[in-house]
């Protein structure tokens, strides 16, 4: 199904290019680092943010070819390394031993060099970012890693707070995901040459389509397939992360105080072995959830998302491309991985 | 002492501003992160990096006053930023809970905060550093954060190699602490709008500091005081790093393998309260060195690196800024703390 999405298609070339420029990071690198990019780049997802970022190239009218579009593919490359990076920290901070299917890098490697390898891709991406020579990329860049992780620390602290109110889930999915969404397509559309308010709209498009995402990806956490996903199901609540369809669940809930107190019952997550155990009291609110109306609700909601980011495209000429994009954000709340 | 530096009297307003641009981190901080940067802030050191990267761009004749100068003293904030976000995952890494005198970051949170604040530091670091709008000092800032995590990865994997070559210590501390040198006083150079060569003896200058900054660090952790330096003696041995002096101690002890044997058989670090444990073979070892002849050839090199770097001054003319350099390559040999 991801095989036939036309964005990677067409932009499948340069998507490959990025790939290269990322397995280089290994040449020469200190052994052992070698090794575990190889493992981490072999376990790599859709690539979706590389693909966004290429596509608003190609959307804004950037030269097909040239050293512009070397620069779009480096920040491809940026964009994709900053994120595995990420990915690399949380899964240390969240004991996950399991990610889409593969061991992660803190399951083989100690604490330290595992803070370490996460540390030396930021590095690689920054480098990644520095090589499109353009001071505003690099600063969006730099601005985005700082949201990302201000983002990373909210949920850290808010962890377990099972009343937060639901604008805090909407700053949250914005810091983690949907501004590297955005930083991807701004970034494209500013290496494009795009007009400010192409760039505007390329960058609100990413946006939206990145908090879609992860909505789906928050209600994919209740409903999905364990083997599909590679990752426990209801591993949000079982560490404390409050999302969307729990808020909806807690709305339309009889009893809400009896939720809470059977979630305050439940061991936090971070003194348990989280691959194997599991909390009853957690689990059965899952399976509440899943069979829930919450679901559908949440799900409304990544509609809305994606519908406005297709609406961001409609001021930009008809094109395979423009097709591609408006078909993403169908794909991103259709998806069942 | 520190305070009769020449150099921090020289670039002093400077280093208020670089103070200040990174207390105006805290502010519209996420709470709990800006209440820990005033913490960092407040026990800062020397100031010693950034002071380089201003008086490099003094001395290669930057202009005193308007953008350019704004942009060194952003430079300066982002090496210092970069050097605060590398200490605190060190100390998370190294299960320190003491640094400066000071309560470590990482003694107050967990693991999970604490990796992401390190996180963030790096991005505010980026940030600054894109404030220079100045692509090649990006790209060299970007690279120096890629040879210091390759560095901390190296000295990771080889804790308690004793019988590594002495040459992988030069690697080492090139890496962890010579690069970052050399990259505030390119980093200066380049914004003065210094020649080539101006810019190259300017970053000898930077790294061959480094080199006897890092060689003084590693004796001083067998020769320090305790209370002074604000953290255990013989830390790096009790960890399994291994520096200069005991290269040199190795070279002239009667039976190297009796040493190897004692250290093999103590515990790793990793399993121990590093703070207030130890374990009695290393501290025999350290008690040995400190004692010995290693510590005063030790010095010898460092003080054949500050020498080298005071001959990177040479080609400029005579200055007050020259002189203060001059007199901080003497002082970073002669410190106690």
């Amino acid at each position: 199904m991801i095989k036939e999405l036309a964005i990677l298609e067409l932009v499948g070339d340069d998507l490959l290019r990025v790939e290269q420029k990322m397995k280089s990071m290994g040449e020469g690198a200190y052994g052992p680092l070698a090794q575990a990019f190889l493992q981490l780049l072999g376990s790599g997802g859709k690539r979706l943010r590389p693909a966004l970022a290429l596509a608003a190239y190609d959307l804004a009218g950037g030269p097909i070819a040239g050293a512009d579009r070397e620069k779009a593919v480096f920040m491809a490359a940026a964009v994709e390394t900053l994120h595995t990076a990420t990915l690399v920290h949380d899964d240390l901070i969240d004991n996950a031993l399991v990610r889409r299917g593969s061991t992660t890098l803190n399951a083989v490697w100690d604490k330290g060099a595992t803070v370490l390898a996460g540390d030396y891709l930021f590095a690689r991406a920054a480098g990644f970012a520095a090589e499109t020579e353009n001071t505003r990329v690099v600063q969006h860049f730099a601005d985005t890693l700082r949201i990302i992780c201000e983002g990373e620390l909210r949920q850290h602290f808010s962890s377990r707070q099972w009343e937060q109110p639901k604008d805090s889930y909407y700053v949250r999915i914005f810091a983690k995901t949907a501004s590297l969404f955005a930083s991807a397509t701004r970034s494209g559309a500013i290496l494009a040459g795009a007009a400010q308010e192409a760039e505007e709209a390329l960058s609100d498009y990413g946006r939206l389509l990145g908090m879609a995402f992860q909505i789906v990806d928050d209600v994919l956490d209740y409903t999905g397939d364990k083997s599909l996903l590679g990752k426990p199901v209801g591993g949000d609540l079982q560490q404390g992360i409050v999302t969307l369809p729990f808020f909806y669940y807690m709305q339309t809930h009889p009893e809400p105080a009896e939720v809470l107190a059977q979630l305050d019952g439940s061991a936090p997550a971070t003194t348990r072995d989280f691959a194997n155990g599991s909390t009853a009291g957690v689990d059965d609110i899952v399976a509440q959830i899943r069979t829930s109306d919450a679901i559908a609700q949440a799900l409304d909601e990544a509609r809305e998302f994606a519908a406005q980011a297709q609406a961001c495209l409609t001021s930009f000429p008809a094109s395979q491309i423009r097709q591609a994009m408006h078909e993403l954000a169908e794909f991103v709340v259709a998806r069942r991985v």
